[in-house]
């Protein structure tokens, strides 16, 4: 038997790895068309212990398209998990014993440990402190969609990226391609944390701390970075953040080169009650490929779940 | 490309589409029949943000019976909605980039307005202060199938007619069909709304308001509507409306026509803990057809969601 | 039409329906096999009002596999029953109506007598006071897996067989063949009832009350039943239970027979806080077999659900 292959974290992946994934997501990424022969009958796991719009939606519409189903847990009520009954080990063991393989969300569940005794390969949809690693996988593919390329990309990131699980993500994930990352994080504590910082520079990417007016201008895609901390930040750097963070919208927009793209975290809100972005500005912009992340997606994830599970896909 | 159809109200529709959709509905309405060839990989999404028994479940029926299989939120617990992370917008337009079509709940939503940007077809499944369009389409389906027709029906309804979206939108329904309305809303209050009667007799429909005993054996259908209004109503009014309300039973379904139908909505509970009607002797008698509306609905969705996908059925 | 078959509780099936159910399961006990063209397009239908990590994931597991998917209720959130607004008869005859089979999981309602109006087969996933039958099922066919044979097994139980649904249903099963039990029920108030005891020694079946020590190494197999009570279970017995309730480890297998199979019940919480074994002790004896009965169960079920549904599988 093969080992069974996880992306419970970026860095279960190697650059191999993740372009056979982005070949075949390529594949699957045909409007309309028939691909129920795939992987029929095949199951995906959801043990979602957070709230989740798009990550559940896409992963579901994935299996589906590719001819299963999901079961499990799909959203945090209603679960022995959420009463306090059962741990998280022995709720996603259950999991792996009628699913072929699992998705996964929750606040701190560190999943890359739990990885060498799963049964079955996990997925990472957003879980522990510091990665929406499928989230990451998604945006990647968008952006070299877009910029008709991956390699040495310049990245732009506004916002609070050590409190965004997905920025954290994408870091580690763009890293491995040679990306130069230039950060404005609005209040220092917020800036990427340095032990991925490390990381990344040690795979050959590059870090740039400026004012996002120093760097707009530059970029070959812009992040516009989720206001909604991860639990536990500290209400006064909140506060300051929130204070000093400027909403972005067609004036920031226009300073954006003509070939960039950009995008914005979802859900928009900040914990103030103002949006990251005016989205129909943001929205208008054909530069704008928030949705359009959002649309790949499930192609990405069909890429995913098939080589995860060991489907050949020509 | 064609211009995306919606179902987001009764009046997204002609006749004629009605016409096709209940067409198709006779197809699907075989018992045991493998349709799983003519939908399959479809992908609809539920936003349900209110309970649901049977519009949530009799969707997911129709999608998997097409051969594809549903994601999204079916019901209010566990999403960011729910917890007031993120708006509807936002949230219908993410699921739409995983989904196909999108099936939506919600109290007071505009669905007609956010249809005007959508990308995907929407199903008002009670969306909104005015309708259940994809409940009043089953209903309508199935009188017509007990009664060999749908032109100039006469339809007598007691109750909450005002608090009453299925109510609302059946009869915005068979207006177009030249229907005749006899209607006791028990108070005034709880009438039909001007403004929907007047659309309706602009179609060609008749109103009659009447106690009760005075046309239920005059009509061909005769429906007992449900006891739980619409948030909001003044308690003052359902304070009165307990009072005069009269549970049918046997003795009042002893007075319909021999070739009439009737049926009493769901959940069947008032606010004041009795039941609409006597169950037991309402689904005892050969003419109640709640329950074979509820049998036929999955059929008559799988033709509404084979007529919005544009999925050619013969 | 035939008439409709439950498995509503264990009694509701002879021996040559277990016995047929355990010859599907075993053709259906194949890892990796498509058999989506068993039952393509067919509804499962949940209505599951209580928390369920193992019993409706496997349940939605099986109904994929067989090409089919499932709808409904699969958690105790975001229901009209949990809001209170609707009964168990009014949902399930309303959740009959899309589905071709349900599956149902509620603490106390008396599912044997509504199989008697029921209107699709029904599957008794812990529901009511007395038995999670399916649970049941499943853990006759592993049990039987491992020993080779399903007659005359001895089975020893430690644990609140009284407040065990899944212990008293295996009782009622293992009883039809013949098995003999050796219970100690830490405190006599949680020992078989004796009503269960009388039914059971009709069908040949004995029982011999005893401490652990003096039968765990007779026995064929031995249950470790799970520490979470039934509601509304006395807090003496329980606080009583709980200080004399020892946890079981390595030390404990160790006395079993070298052919012997061990499992315990999940959750594995007990109300102190305590687990009921060492999990990381029993998982690693290779004659546990929680986990391999939960790996099989989705193969039982898919069994179960053929055979309730009257499908032919050679």
């Amino acid at each position: 038997m093969n080992k069974i292959k996880h992306f419970s974290q970026v860095n279960d992946f190697t650059k191999e790895d993740f372009d056979e994934v982005f070949r075949r997501a390529k594949i699957f990424d045909v409007k309309g068309k028939d691909f129920t022969h795939v992987a029929p009958g095949k199951v995906l796991g959801l043990g979602f212990f957070q709230e989740s719009t798009r990550t559940a939606s896409g992963l579901q519409s994935a299996i589906i398209r590719l001819g299963g189903g999901w079961n499990g847990i799909p959203s945090p009520a209603g679960s022995y998990v959420n009463i306090g009954e059962e741990s998280m080990d022995d709720t996603l063991n259950s999991l792996s014993d009628s699913a072929d393989i699992l998705g996964i969300r929750h606040k701190n569940f560190d999943l890359a440990t739990y990885s060498k005794k799963a049964t079955v390969p996990l997925i990472n949809g957003m879980c522990g402190g510091d990665e929406h690693s499928a989230g990451a996988l998604g945006m990647a593919y968008t952006i070299a969609k877009k910029m008709g390329k991956m390699d040495n990309l310049k990245v732009g990131m506004y916002g609070m990226v050590k409190s965004s699980r997905p920025s954290k993500a994408i870091t580690r994930l763009l890293a491995k391609y040679g990306a130069t990352f230039y950060v404005d994080p609005v209040i220092p504590e917020f800036n990427t944390p340095d032990y991925i910082k490390k990381e990344a520079e040690a795979s050959g990417a590059k870090f740039i701390t400026a004012p996002v007016k120093d760097f707009i201008g530059e970029v070959d895609y812009f992040s516009v970075i989720e206001g909604l901390p991860q639990a536990g930040e500290d209400p006064k750097h909140l506060e300051a953040y929130n204070k000093d963070f400027q909403i972005m919208g067609k004036k920031d927009f226009a300073l954006l080169g003509k070939q960039s793209s950009f995008s914005y975290g979802m859900p928009g809100a900040m914990t103030d009650g103002r949006m990251i972005v005016n989205m129909t500005e943001a929205d208008a912009d054909s530069r704008c490929i928030t949705h359009a992340m959002l649309k790949d997606w499930t192609a990405v994830m069909m890429a995913l779940i098939t080589y995860l599970l060991d489907i050949k896909v020509k």
